[in-house]
């Protein structure tokens, strides 16, 4: 998979839940945070598209979990994207630093509402065109 | 001190961090959600106040730490509220149940703002005058 | 689907993001307390299986958002659990009050760990059984 | 005053509530992840001071918000730290970056519990020392 954009976090305390581990809900988090970042660097505009009343959405989220992060771990959010239909699915890799094990994988389907309706969405998909995995799996 | 509104709450999980308590910055989410509860109560909307330009905000927070929850431990979150000059004080008290034990007091300082800047909001004081705890401190 | 639990929420605040709705990790926050409450009201005792060295663990998520909570939004959160394998399975729905529309579904696979191991657990299994849907799909 | 330590943050999207700024308790976290950080690289290991018996705990939090931190903005979170009679206070500052504006000013009380009972701690003390902000105020 060709991954496009990575971000490097660590863990803060208030994310780890009474087993000692992050609470599985600050993956997701996690790989939202990531998501945002590689937008912006994509000179993507929310504000903007919200303004032509487009919303990019989460319709499915699946995260299998692989080995639990603890207080103190370092890691990156690796992301990769593809164009499914008229889905933008983001693949999203969590590794634990530095042996680089993995942590959580993430699959992130996103659509474009556009007045509240499901569509093709040509600015977003022009941003993101440049970035896209087409790799047969 | 005259108490006028009260919720009841149950700790959630996730709300708890590694040392098995909850996480301090959660007392700060129990008491937010237990003043707009009362807020609503009163019949003050928030959406209205914003659409005339009135925005109510925190200017300060101070929460005493007594006794800490735990997993499965149910609470109550109790509300009195002053007007000390232009800010309106709530005073939180988050007591655990059956014991009636006090967990954690609070004092909440907000004030409103009108297009940005610090002003009386009659319709604010309006709403709460009814329930101001007038008693000399 | 056999549903054998439910437990209602409302939206608090600080749960929704600057879009004005539920952010899309804190369903998940909602469905593992809404496991966690069943789970209790089965007996089944975390801190005994932990002693025990059992560790249930979230082995995959899969959360479909079909329309979002807003602030003051009511809902249920209802779930029914079956055997695959060595898995356990959480089927839960998260319905909107008083409409009872569909806002996500999700899919949490659960697996037991004993002395860090993938294993059966015979001591969970006896607990959840009599709640098993046993329905062909 | 006298900052001994600083973190440099960037706000997530998910921190932000629906009124498009940071919710306030989350600088409680920032607060928090800043104390923790600094703490691990005095050599100080709540591991260590747990098996002690020893619990470093927060008695008291005061938080004063001047300006409201909004998606993107990065920001710094500064710390001294004085000891108070029995406490150690932490003083945080929030920053936000590149102008430097306050944006929220935290006072932060610890104590010691060793053994449940409110006590001197004399290895956290030795930890701080060299950290102390002694002026008179």
């Amino acid at each position: 998979m060709k991954y496009v954009y990575e971000l490097k976090f660590k863990v803060r305390d208030y994310e780890c839940d009474l087993e000692g581990i992050v609470n599985n809900a600050n993956y997701q988090h996690y790989m939202e945070h990531t998501r945002h970042e590689f937008l912006l660097t994509t000179g993507l505009s929310f504000a903007e598209m919200n303004a032509q009343g487009i919303v990019p959405v989460v319709a499915r989220i699946t995260i299998s979990y692989k080995l639990p992060l603890r207080s103190r771990d370092e890691f990156v959010c690796r992301l990769a994207v593809r164009k499914e239909g008229v889905r933008y699915v983001f693949y999203q890799d969590i590794l634990r630093l530095p042996d680089m094990k993995l942590v959580a994988r993430g699959k992130v389907d996103t659509v474009c509402l556009v007045d509240g309706r499901l569509q093709e969405c040509t600015a977003l998909e022009a941003m993101l065109e440049p970035y896209f995995d087409k790799e047969e799996e």
